[in-house]
């Protein structure tokens, strides 16, 4: 058995375009592949080093698309071949990290797992890892953890987390229902009333503990996922794969397993406060950007290059959040609280108001064929 | 002799930065070049368009300088090879009148002679030939005339003519003096007070009485453009204005010859009301192609495009100023009033009301020596 520190298998999913991020993540090229920290490391590669004092690199399994596996595997040229896990197609949270825990419970019956999505940031990184060892002493006495993270506000992006009362295992709740994302009103009360935590989609869990709640709940799924995972490695695994993927439903983990195992009273949490953000949108990476301290200059202005980018000039500007990808000179004069992402083939100019409604303007994109820029 | 409507020699100096619409006017391919005009012309070449009832392109000179002659050349084919006068170095305006005076002189010494800007646009084309009409008849008396413009505004951007009498020829008024630009005061009284023209840089005169004013007042330069002219398509070419351009005073025309001609008595003006804009930026850009109705897309948006220009998407936005010459998409979402310049090696944000501002954010690209942005 390995020590205290490195008994966790994690488990990323890197899936997911980021729409409200449009146009720097595409399709081709999503949220998780960009380097949206402050510094020169994706959100992907900062997701592997946050876990790594529990979870080694060959402990850790990304689960993504094809589309994608090159850039992962470039992007962490330490991961074990055969700990990148390539979807062949999309099939949803279930499927994926259904897979992943099917692979590992291959490898250790007894795994000890975490799932934590690609394109998160946390600020405070011992707080975090508090909260998973935490997290796993709760998995230990058989229950299906969830992370929970405190609202800071009535936000009605997430689904939250109805607590139930103490378990007993030190910070650990009892989860008495997953909820949908609310209204405004509705998430009001979660907040004020106290007792509701967001769901940010981060599970720790004994994958054999996890596996069999899938098999109760989602027989087909647990059968298509045993199969391919006893395969994984083998010299069928192409027939396989390509044989049960495409039969798999497409669920997402917490319509599949979460909310039933909740009712069942087999979910807890642990209330986590470490600084989380899923950078949904080009105003919370501003905030998130500057709150750290990384990539802000005078004016208050939060600039994300790469290597490639080009001279930034922001006189006169101040609070604006911009994003240089192209390698031109991008300059923004006299303009406050603005966001500019100035990428290869497409410009984007929004108020930092309106950057939750990104999406309209993709739509919008989409409506008129330029499937080219998605 | 030519028909009436053929009488005069048209000179267009072409030449300038256009400082104040960077990033798409270059010191590589200034303004007059561009297609700010809501069709596909350059200003450049609607200047040669709205000159062609009483100038045809064989009586059209453009003087510029080495750097943009091939492009002038490819905009205006029909342009005859010799009135093309190619300036080995930028000497100001009055080397360059001056130059085109004594070419056409020593082809017409009796020639009337109009020298009009490369880079303004005029809405009413029958009352600006009306103008000129009015002009050569104030020239045929001996005049050197200015077109002066009927002030909209207070602007302090130009210098302006301080009206004399009447002169007894049809609308033609004595100029008692050329005024610096202004103060914003000083603007206000000229403008409140009436008896005020822009000085917009249009002249209408005999050669012949330009060049004797010339060669009274600036003997040296006189003697220099008399060289050159007379070397003009010769063997000696080459060596002649290789060895005499460099020496001519660098001057403007106004300081030059005009001011003194004025306190002479010798200028005189027709006030010209035809609509007239000299494009000094990209908030008039808009204002000017909207009220033309070109260019203009629902929300008030004015969009200009060039051959190669991508889509342009402009969802929630209004009053926006689009110049698309990268051949990206351009999407500005939600924003009101703002300047968007896309080009292939630099970009643009602006407030329209900082429009007239950009020579501050140039000033910053040459303190940081990125000249290659110039």
């Amino acid at each position: 058995m390995p020590d205290a520190g490195q008994r966790l298998y994690a488990v990323i999913p890197a899936g997911g375009s980021g729409t409200r991020l449009w146009p720097l993540s595409r399709a081709a090229r999503p949220k998780f592949l960009h380097p949206l920290t402050g510094s020169a490391a994706s959100l992907l590669q900062v997701t592997v080093q946050r876990l790594a004092p529990v979870a080694a690199i060959e402990r850790t399994y990304v689960v993504t698309g094809n589309a994608h596996a090159a850039a992962v595997a470039r992007q962490l040229p330490d991961l074990p071949e055969e700990n990148l896990l390539v979807e062949p197609s999309p099939r949803d949270s279930c499927a994926a990290i259904g897979l992943a825990a099917a692979v590992i419970a291959r490898r250790d019956p007894d795994a000890m797992m975490g799932s934590f999505a690609s394109d998160h940031l946390i600020r405070d990184q011992a707080a975090f890892l508090a909260t998973i060892e935490d997290a796993m002493a709760g998995a230990d006495t058989g229950f299906l953890m969830t992370i929970g993270i405190k609202p800071t506000h009535p936000e009605t992006g997430y689904g939250y987390l109805q607590c139930g009362g103490p378990t007993g295992v030190g910070p650990v709740l009892a989860v008495a229902e997953f909820k949908e994302k609310p209204s405004l009103d509705v998430a009001q009360a979660y907040v004020s009333g106290g007792g509701y935590l967001w769901n940010a989609g981060m599970f720790v869990w004994r994958a054999s503990v996890f596996l069999a709640e899938l098999g109760r709940q989602q027989p087909l799924l647990h059968a298509g996922v045993t199969r391919i995972a006893q395969a994984w490695g083998g010299p069928d695994w192409d027939a396989v794969v390509g044989e049960v993927w495409p039969t798999l439903p497409m669920i997402s983990v917490d319509h599949a397993v979460m909310e039933g195992a909740a009712r069942g009273g087999l979910v807890a949490t642990v209330p986590g406060d470490f600084g989380w953000n899923d950078i949904g949108d080009f105003d919370t990476l501003g905030e998130v950007l500057a709150a750290s301290g990384a990539a802000t200059n005078p004016g208050g202005n939060v600039v994300v290059g790469d290597a490639k980018a080009g001279p930034v000039l922001l006189p006169e500007t101040r609070n604006a959040v911009v994003v240089a990808q192209s390698g031109r000179l991008v300059a923004a004069f006299g303009v406050e609280d603005l966001i500019v992402v100035d990428t290869d083939d497409a410009l984007l100019v929004c108020p930092r108001d309106r950057a939750q409604d990104i999406k309209t303007l993709v739509d919008l994109v989409k409506e008129r064929g330029e499937d080219e820029y998605l």
